[in-house]
């Protein structure tokens, strides 16, 4: 039972939020001052529900909207009523995902969604689990191809094995080097393959990279191939490093935590032709799903590593067999207790259903086209890498600006946008040229929105022109 | 901006949650077939807002109601205003908690309850991240103390070492062991240590582990003492554990997912005395300190340790270092997007104040011993571990139940008394003994509602018994 004084507060911030959603401006920045001088952060004293109310307010202001169209910066952006809706379900309820006792509709849906993931991937009779995001995702992928590879290393350790090693992209997510750490593989044992002038990895420089680590005697074990680059949003040729893979017995992964949402798409699930013949595969529906963070899947051909790794002793206070045929996910999880990130995509798939998603996202392929038109006709803009999926990589080159400027050109030019609350884009390097990396992620995004924010790249151009020659 | 259609579901979602959560009437458990007749989870085709509604509704039907007072099942239960409200906001804004730039007052609150709870433990200069669970942040203290004993492993791999073991209580969390295979240690290297008869690792069977273990040509490098295990809520001595860590220049970890509210009492926080002289300890405010999952700080003497496992290459697109001062937290996160779990603790914190939290975790004690109490006086319930926390371990054991058939009664009683609603808590083993283990961790709990609990105990026992004599 909540009191008439709870339920007053959590009407007001109903409505707070209820607010907030229709307003899409993007916020300026707060210096770490500006917060604090706003706002008491310190913990201690206690509150009534009107300072609540009040702190709520500072949040909102202070925070990044990044529900806004506006909002360019990350691999997500925007809003979505049911995965909002989803989020407060979770929360209320408070499901932990462990067992099917304490969590039954949430298991069913969590199932539900992997075997319909699993499908697109393409899978026969795929599994997997919910993760709390992609670097979690692809350190799990890591940890089975490293049980598949030498199972025995999980009892007795890794102590006076030979080394092993795993292969990626140059342009592969910083993630894979974490993972490597953390299973004791060592960060120098990541081989990183080169990619071909587009950011691809290179299946023949793939193999090349296998043969010298077993001349050098390695044992390679794990094949990452990423489906949407962090920075430049490509693809690796999957289909072909399958067959590498194949050659030599070595687990194949798709990091899809970006590019996964394509295979959404009939129109362009070809980028991640091949993804049937991997091991394992990692996507987040956080990303170009549309959903609140967290919310990422790691999927399996053969989900039985699941269980192997997973497979410890101590958990019997959790795990009732008896005779129940009820399934407890927590079998099959590193995490303990779990949030019930299933429903929130869950409700969203049901809203949209196949047809729906798939033209949300067609629809980003088609602003990310548009706004690389937008680049390639304007007369300051240079894009620096062809367009595949929802990045678009240029750098902000006005005459008057020289070469060795124009990447600080472009920073300041990004620097001032959000300064002035006009949009936040990120900023990145790609072969050594330092560029926006715009991500049109956002379902709300229309032609519009872009034709504004070129409008004031162009503008805040001209005034910073002055200052740099 | 939100159509009035979408406002309209919102509001309706608003009131239906209102309405959920002025009902606290656990409810019964639902079959894996009376959820799939009742609720259609197939997902391809689309739904209306009106379909949505229904399906949230039949989501809330099916669910456990863990904020109910009859809810003991788990080591949390409730429900937090505020700690709703902090999650409210973490989803509508959606910050990232990788950089500052994304994520400005969240990064900034992270970083006022590390140094709050990093001061509570006792560390000087204490410092830390929150992680997705009480798993991961074991897992991620034993990462900091491989990489302080064996730095070289981050780049080149355990290859070629000599074996290392870790030390904790027979009476550990299972995540121990799963951390033990992920880092590439190895299970079997993961040495139980003795605990004598209330489940406290015995510090003199420790020290003898560790000399073995060097003896056998293994080298010792962590300690992970428990504060309130998970079946007894008995809290390792810490002090005494620490003095044999120093001896032989170990890292000790505490694993305070579930006993760490105790600081919060003066009256109680001898509990985990010593704690200041560990070099790590997980903590989860989604257990005793109400908040909605998942809530967990791990929290390091000297938090240097976690720049250096996170330092990789490939970051740059993420972090841009320039000439700010901001404080990037993702620097030293394992996770690359991390959801703002600290707002909901924050703003709780903020409410209740030290004082306040002090009150309610004290309120949890007492809980406890009342409930050890009834437990005591009952003719029919035996205890069969000494309450130092929040669990109550008992069995129940009528006349005319044989020593061999209790465990089996105990279970069928706790089932019995889900099945018609009355509660749900959990049974588990203490020493070969199948017993139920009640949690007192819901901050409404009243004396009024053990009362009824143990009178629907008592009722049910009678009720089975002569299926079982």
């Amino acid at each position: 039972m909540i009191t008439g004084e709870q339920k007053k507060l959590l009407n007001d911030i109903h409505s707070k939020i209820m607010e907030y959603l229709d307003n899409h401006k993007i916020k300026p920045t707060s210096t770490i001052e500006e917060i604090k001088s706003d706002m008491d952060i310190s913990i201690g004293n206690s509150s009534d529900f009107g300072q609540i109310r009040n702190l709520v307010d500072q949040y909102l202001d202070h925070s990044v909207k990044t529900n806004s169209t506006q909002f360019y910066n990350q691999l997500f952006s925007g809003f979505s009523v049911t995965g909002y809706i989803g989020e407060l379900i979770s929360t209320i309820t408070n499901n932990s995902m462990y067992t099917y006792e304490m969590s039954p509709v949430a298991t069913l849906l969590e199932m539900e969604l992997i075997e319909k993931m699993s499908a697109l991937v393409g899978y026969e009779k795929g599994g997997g689990t919910f993760v709390p995001g992609g670097s979690s995702g692809n350190f799990l992928a890591m940890l089975a191809a490293r049980q598949h590879s030498a199972p025995e290393i999980m009892r007795s350790g890794m102590f006076g094995d030979s080394s092993m090693t795993a292969f990626v992209s140059r342009d592969c997510h910083y993630s894979m080097v974490k993972s490597a750490n953390q299973l004791g593989i060592g960060t120098n044992n990541i081989i990183k393959v080169d990619v071909d002038s587009s950011g691809r990895m290179i299946p023949a420089a793939l193999d090349q990279a296998i043969q010298i680590s077993m001349h050098n005697g390695s044992k390679p074990f794990f094949v990452g191939a990423t489906a949407g680059t962090t920075v430049r949003g490509c693809f690796d040729p999957i289909e072909e490093i399958s067959i590498v893979c194949k050659k030599y017995n070595i687990w194949l992964h798709v990091d899809a935590s970006w590019g996964g949402a394509a295979l959404l798409s009939s129109q362009h699930k070809d980028l991640l032709l091949g993804s049937k013949y991997s091991d394992s595969f990692a996507w987040c529906a956080h990303k170009a799903m549309a959903q609140p963070l967290m919310c990422t899947v790691t999927l399996f051909n053969n989900p039985n590593i699941l269980f192997e790794i997973n497979d410890v002793e101590g958990t019997e206070y959790l795990f009732h067999d008896g005779d129940t045929k009820e399934p407890d996910l927590g079998k099959q999880s590193l995490q303990c207790g779990r949030r019930a990130d299933a429903l929130k995509l869950w409700l969203t798939w049901k809203y949209f259903g196949d047809a729906g998603y798939e033209k949300k996202i067609d629809h980003l392929f088609e602003m990310a086209k548009y706004a690389e038109q937008k680049v390639k006709k304007s007369k300051i803009l240079k894009h620096v890498s062809e367009v595949f999926y929802l990045n678009i990589c240029f750098q902000i080159h006005p005459d008057g600006i020289g070469h060795s400027q124009v990447g600080r050109f472009t920073v300041a030019v990004r620097d001032e946008l959000f300064k002035n609350a006009h949009a936040m884009v990120n900023y990145t390097e790609v072969e050594g040229r330092e560029c926006m990396r715009l991500i049109t992620a956002n379902y709300e995004l229309k032609k519009e929105h872009l034709d504004q924010l070129f409008l004031d790249i162009e503008s805040t151009a001209d005034k910073l022109l002055p200052d740099f020659t």
